[in-house]
């Protein structure tokens, strides 16, 4: 069965990552959650990293300040890594986007919005739909549904 | 057979796409290229966002200045869509970057550094290795020869 | 009839598109509104493109983060759009004005500051007056009560 | 006749606008072109401003640095006023944008992308064409060479 | 007698503006104040400007976003004129900043810091003391008060 | 004794400079502090400058917006300066940040995270642990028990 | 007699500050010049400082990346300071200009732009013009052939 | 005997080393160097990390873009970090600055300027001079020199 990993530098990183894990969750896709500090727990980091693989098809990584989790889970394995800045206290996620979009030549993070929670959780499915027709069906379903959730709500709102 | 396309928005992106392209026929995968202009070529980009579903595995799209190709092709598809940022002549590719990057919730798109070419290309590989035990070990052999090089040349260069 | 369309990403963004809308109808201006997200309605999008000319005469569109909006409407037609920047929750909308601003050669959008509502409405007004001297006398009005206001109600303020 | 004013601070700002020029031309539409600054000569911007409404349907106003000349041609017509950030010297154009951009509400400036002469050109033309028919046919045939020229030379040259 | 001019763009730049006209006001130094939009009342603006010598011997402006005010009245008069940026609502005073301080060559404004008010009126009070050995000796005197308010009130603060 | 001297240019600082007192007094090291404004009282600047070798061991300096305290200390003395810088209230302390981190060669400051007081406390303790070697393994239990607090508590707040 | 200081932080400083030292010349005000490194020879700064008074009547300060030189020069006097921000290496100036103009209450720059010699040195004179009919008179001869430079030589220049 | 590491990312991260390199050496003090990229050999760098304590007295740490290896060094180590950031191709740095100098609490990095190769090692020699009051002395002595040649030879330059 597909799994995705969903893991945060801190429990504070928790909120916007719910967003991403509900999205997998109501897909019907397994996810496991964990909380691993690139900088408090850098051998359960490494640990993860070199386990990934056969355990897990894609990972979430969230992370704000210097942000280092993504990218240093990405150089461990090659399960794809998506990283998902987390909006800092003093520079608004600039520092996280910078830190986790601007990886080397060699070692690719896929970057989502500062507290794109929810878009972390999309790609994710997206890359598993890659030869899972179900999945796709269900994702064309869900783009379907947001269609219509503009067309109706969101236009009905400011017309009326 | 798996199919990544590489579009972007001018010719005078191709420097860098050729960087993504490279690595991907270096793993023996299909690459399809065109140039598709979100802004001079709109519908150009409708139609091949419709058909991208059925042909393509994964969609990189590369763009500078304002870049909206990225996220208007994930805006018809849920193929993945990487999403390039090209060096700008003016403000360093940080209107690319965050014009990728900052998609709203639902439609995400999987960006990587300011021209980097090579990580977007490897990435594509990293999603179609999903469940392909074959590409992933070649992509674990090319992270081996990564890290043998660092170990011989580049410590070697320095250390003369 | 002289017809503004203001079309929006979100109805979020209503907020400041009001003051557009205000202000044109305080001229007696013809306004359409709707909801239409690049990212979201990618279909409706186009259709709202290719029929713009004819319909409307000027079009404002309102988005924010990576606003994509503004720039692909302007790819469909040659009326005018005028782009306004929304402040974004994470980058204060220094994203939404670098994505509609920086667009490339042959494809323009008239962009004012972020949140800046009401002069969306009077950009578009002074774009219609192009001669059509009774709305340009609307115009001239309107500039000299700015003027008397500031000569009378905010000098004022500061002298009690 | 129709008229476009291009106007800019200084001789060296006449790079950029000399591709205004050229695209506005090249439509058959009339141009007058002057060096006004804002810093240096005030009395002449005044005079300009003030003398806009009648002489010109569209001004075009360039500058770099601090870049006051679009704003404040603005404060004095509702003539529409497209503003035309240079890059600058030091900060690449970020601050001619800012200064140009953030107009306060009643007065906007409609402005385009750093350095972008051609859509100030194109944005003068299109505004010249509400109501004008026959110059908004001119500009969709524009369009529609724009196109081809990326289908065929664009995505040709990648194509080889 | 000598006098200080502080001008604003708005009555909402008054807050920050009082800081420079009670530390002014405090040294005894006459004060005239005035709301001049170089946006909404350019000709009230230029008259001030022309007006100046004579009347003050130093001019504070002070503005917010593209923040023209400074830079313009410097354009009409050699009295020197102190630039104090506001706080803008959506950029935090980045746009003031950079229209008022990145002023061509040949116009100087002496800029201080954002929402700087206090500064604004010291640097006026150091202008004025050139040669005025009075106000000199009652500004060391200032400066005397405010090493002594640092070791005594703050650094007891600190230890208690 | 070892002795850290805790520094900055406001009482304001102080609620930041209380993360760096407590960690380091938590490992028994003993600080003084003292408000030394680099603007304010220069004078007392240099003298603390002067007389910190032999006084100290280590020097943190906090200090906002222009933030000159921590390359002034350096400036006087070999005893190394950790720079600390506040964030600020209109510039979110990237002018803090920057004035303090982009010091010229010959003079080093090492700067911490903005707000980073806590971190600025344990470089102290790193630095004065080189050589000693009981310090070291308390930071060294220090560090153990962070990577058990994320194990245990962080891991588990999430996984409920 | 009137004597204005130019100072700064090192030799590679001089080209930016001899437009400020040509164009006081021009005016035969007096110069007297030296290079003061906040960073390197703090003691000479203390010093320059605390002399200024009775010297010089204005200061100019030119300082890059960190550049604290004009700030502390401000500390020690209340002779006017005039910060002239150098273009750096890294960052464009950016970190110069902000570490010179973000000052705190009590302590003033007048700063100026980015390699702002000319500027800083009319700023200057300016200051010294309060009260100097004469020189201000000069002042605003310059500035009339300023005005018909622009008029006769750049207006000139574009409409050949 | 005392011993400083030096390692980078990458071999192209030499140059700016060297600084480092040779003001150490200068000293007398022991090098290694080494390259370890945090992304292409996360291995060697948890070893390098783990063995840091006992080899070495300080380490600095070299890195450029996401630039991860200092703060990742200092995750397994309290052997203090020195983050040297490096000027990166797209971003001048400044994302580099923001990964290296962000760290969360409990994990400090002490960074210095963008391509601050010297102070770097400088940094390193007053770390390892607390309690050697040789190396003290020698930096001291540096320090001197450093002045004279500003008094001598900076200020000769400009007088001539």
């Amino acid at each position: 069965m597909k799994t995705v990993a969903v893991i945060m530098g801190s429990k504070s990183d928790f909120e916007v990552c719910k967003q991403a894990i509900e999205v997998i969750e109501s897909f019907g896709v397994k996810i496991e959650r964990e909380v691993v500090s690139a900088h408090r727990t850098p051998d359960r980091l490494a640990t993860f990293g070199h386990e990934a693989d056969g355990k897990y098809d894609v990972v979430i990584a969230a992370a704000g300040g210097s942000a280092h989790l993504p990218g240093m889970v990405a150089a461990f394995t090659n399960v794809p890594v998506i990283g998902l800045p987390i909006k800092s206290r003093t520079l608004n996620g600039v520092d996280s986007l910078l830190s986790i979009v601007q990886m080397p030549p060699g070692v690719p993070v896929a970057t989502v919005a500062i507290n794109g929670g929810k878009n972390a959780g999309l790609l994710a499915l997206q890359m598993l739909a890659i030869g899972d027709l179900e999945l796709r069906a269900k994702l064309d379903q869900f783009k379907l549904e947001m269609k219509e959730d503009v067309e109706i709500n969101h236009n009905g709102a400011i017309c009326e």
